[in-house]
């Protein structure tokens, strides 16, 4: 398994046919994860496509995960925490700034998602609403009301997705207090055939 | 004030300062509405985003919508409806193929945008999430589904936007039978001082 350290990011390629294993291993920290068409980065996944077919912003098992051309880019195959978010942007100093009023603020999933990804030139107005991994947000469906409340997930829990087209995947250990109880962790993650 | 016939779409500039008035002329019905930096095209409109720093799905009065790059777009400021939809996708030949099971679809509200922004070099694939204005979209906060349901917007119900950049606009009449109480009918707007 590879580790990502806490606060930090990284990039690779999930060939189509091939499954991504991402794991929190110590518990209640969240992942960040996109991903783009290889072979035409112009494509993206689109949480609004994959929300509206899906009929439900709670992704879990069974789910298929669309891009903004509306093509299927991953399925979910398992899922030992069933609650995730895919509704908020990834943390970014702007997030620190506005919500948090850090007057130094760190870069957040976003910056480590555009460092990660500047290698296959992805450009930071490229970088779309995340599948934000063992994210805890509540929405009040009478108020609309969000709330960010500690994920779910206890250490070892874990998802598999599939890929079913070559993709480049960017993908995260969040930097956000909120999302992650006020304790940064690592995630890892693996392919297996 | 001008008119959106049923079913199709329009752009236009919006200028820092003016506000944008959009009517719904005849009652239960849906307009999407997206936006760009009108200087610097990759800046756009950010559902992500700005239901983040709202800290609310459901976007009213009051409240600042924001681009990708945490930039202030446009305020809402006067909302006789108070119920719009910011989390699905403008409808397209794929909505109706994939949801709608239509052999011969319509090209939606996507096909009708990218027509009216391909004069301004906005491709396809720039169209993100549209806030919806008038759609009335319910989310269980147990279960995450999302139900699309008849707008809760009356004849001469409007909303009032004011630009906080010069702006690119792109707006619709929507196409899809069940955001608009499966009767198409026309949407109204006018620019103000």
């Amino acid at each position: 398994m590879k580790i990502i350290n806490p606060r930090s990011g990284t990039s690779f390629i999930l060939s189509k046919g091939k499954k991504l294993k991402i794991t929190d291993i110590e518990g209640e920290q969240v992942a960040d994860l996109l991903c783009y068409n290889l072979n035409d980065k112009k494509e993206y996944l689109s949480s609004g496509r994959t929300i509206d077919y899906a009929e439900t912003i709670f992704l879990t098992e069974g789910h298929p995960f669309y891009s903004n051309r509306s093509n299927v880019m991953f399925t979910m195959i398992e899922d030992t925490v069933k609650r995730h978010d895919f509704l908020l942007t990834p943390c970014s100093s702007d997030t620190f700034r506005i919500i948090y009023g850090h007057e130094h603020p760190h870069q957040g999933c976003f910056g480590n998602l555009c460092n990660a990804l500047q290698e296959y030139n992805i450009t930071p107005d490229e970088i779309p609403t995340t599948f934000n991994v063992f994210m805890h947000v509540t929405v009040n469906g009478e108020t609309g009301k969000v709330d960010v409340l500690p994920p779910k997930s206890k250490a070892g829990d874990y998802i598999i997705i599939e890929a079913k087209m070559d993709l480049l995947v960017g993908l995260t250990a969040c930097s956000a207090e909120m999302s992650n109880n006020y304790s940064f962790k690592p995630i890892g993650y693996e392919i297996l055939d």
